[in-house]
């Protein structure tokens, strides 16, 4: 059976890069792409009918625990598996823009951040845990001991602004802490899926600086050079997730290859 | 004018302690304890009877941001300032129980338990830091330099398992990501209100694992010389809050002095 691979959070910026990266260069893998409102994803649609049989859309909010759930029952019934999750969905702040002072917190926005980029990830593994458990271990590498392969990868997108240790700037109460947690959740599932037979892999990757929805407010303010697109960043994420073994996982990578302080 | 300390999450536990701990050893300091339900505080009422006209109790239910800054104006009104701001309210998790599984995880969990053990201490340096600002430096060590010298102090009460380099078991997932993200709330505080003039210093401090409600359900599983009293625990946080400086601002120290790995 062919590779399947799931992206939630599809319908823009790196997550619909993913999407494409994948149909185009991990054929015949199947791409199921979840995003909040598939009736007005033009992009997916666009790349479902490029690619046709190869990518289902579902729809999925990653605040709402009930959506997930069904996503993954959808995705039992229609493939019995899932070889690899890249959770791409968060928001800098519902504002659009990170808190420049502790004048701009809110409860109300800490939250939510934290829902849809800390909990949304944490919950989408405990539903499709079980599906990347039948998994056939169709990204990653696989060493050749029988009992060091894993069946299944879980991805994070993380940030660099998510390490405590390397902040020095402050700023961006809500988004540093929301990947701060997730970085948490990362390791916590690494260890819990790990020690499951058969094992998981779960990473956080950071993609660099990249020319996104998310990141536009704060275009001008970054060298040329240091903007990344969508394809040059994907391109080098998928390099690392296509070198993941059970010994690496558990950690925070950039999209070069080092690994992210805590 | 006498040090002012507030403990936000006083009704019980280590909080508690630390009302004691002041009113015993820091005389004249006023103590203002605040709980979610002061009618009940039966443990407050006796320690004011105690100390006459030294301790002030005030409804704060940190999931409240209106609790938070109507307590900010009642303390600016009556003190004008405070030194002090140690934040100690927490739970490991709605169910009195941490998950030790991905089965036991649900969003609502995590977000409640992300509401309470890291948003409100957020939210509480948003609505005290101006009066951290007023005040006198009561708390710490002041260095003879005067452009180091601090206002005030905020201590975030995180704890060991919130170490993501630390973490090697696993399990207890919103806590442990509460803590994480707290943690970074504390090097985010650290930063900007190191900027700040007057300075005010934050850190993260771990009691070790003390004998209250929050750990009951594990202490059979601790050897009875590492399941600290609330006494022996505050004695020693209250020796490094003592020590504290500009210098030491934006870590995260463990009852002994160690620092913690984030
Ligand atoms: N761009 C950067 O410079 C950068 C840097 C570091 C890390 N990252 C991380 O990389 C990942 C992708 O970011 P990006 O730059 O591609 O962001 P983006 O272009 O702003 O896209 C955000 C995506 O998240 C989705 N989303 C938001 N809330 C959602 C919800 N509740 N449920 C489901 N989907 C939701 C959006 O869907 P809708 O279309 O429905 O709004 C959109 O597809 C994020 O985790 C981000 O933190 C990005
Ligand atoms: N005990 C340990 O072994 C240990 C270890 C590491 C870290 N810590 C940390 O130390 C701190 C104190 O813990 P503890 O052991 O003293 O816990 P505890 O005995 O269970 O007391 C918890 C306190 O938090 C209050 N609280 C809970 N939710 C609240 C809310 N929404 N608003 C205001 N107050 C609220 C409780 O008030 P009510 O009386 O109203 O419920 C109670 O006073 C926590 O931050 C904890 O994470 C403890």
């Amino acid at each position: 059976m062919a590779a399947v691979a799931l992206v939630q959070g599809a319908s823009r910026g790196l997550g619909l890069e993913f999407c494409k990266h994948i149909l185009l260069n991990k054929a015949p893998a199947a791409v199921i792409a979840t995003c909040r409102n598939p009736e007005v994803a033009a992009d997916l649609a666009t790349l479902s009918a490029q690619h046709p049989g190869r990518v289902t859309v579902l729809k999925l909010d990653v605040n709402r625990e009930d959506d997930i759930k069904n996503a993954a029952e959808t995705v039992k019934s229609a493939f019995g598996k899932v070889d690899l999750v890249i959770n791409s969905s968060a928001l800098l702040h519902p504002s659009g823009k990170g808190e420049t002072s502790l004048r701009d917190v809110s409860a109300q926005g800490v939250i939510s951040t934290l829902t849809t980029n800390t909990v949304g990830p944490l919950v989408m593994a405990k539903y499709f845990a079980p599906l990347l458990q039948k998994g056939g271990g169709m990204f990653g590498q696989q060493p050749v001991e029988k009992a060091k392969q894993h069946s299944g990868i879980i991805v994070n997108m993380t940030a660099k602004v998510g390490s405590i240790g390397d902040n020095a700037l402050g700023g961006w109460y809500s988004y540093r802490m929301s990947k701060a947690a997730l970085n948490m959740a990362t390791r916590n599932l690494s260890i819990e899926l790990a020690r499951s037979r058969p094992r998981i892999v779960c990473v956080s990757l950071h993609p660099g600086t990249v020319n996104t929805d998310l990141s536009r407010p704060y275009h001008r303010n970054v060298p040329k050079d240091k903007l990344f697109s969508t394809e040059y960043s994907v391109q080098c994420l998928m390099g690392i997730i296509d070198s993941l073994n059970i010994d690496k996982t558990g950690r925070a990578y950039a999209w070069d290859g080092s690994e992210l302080p805590w």
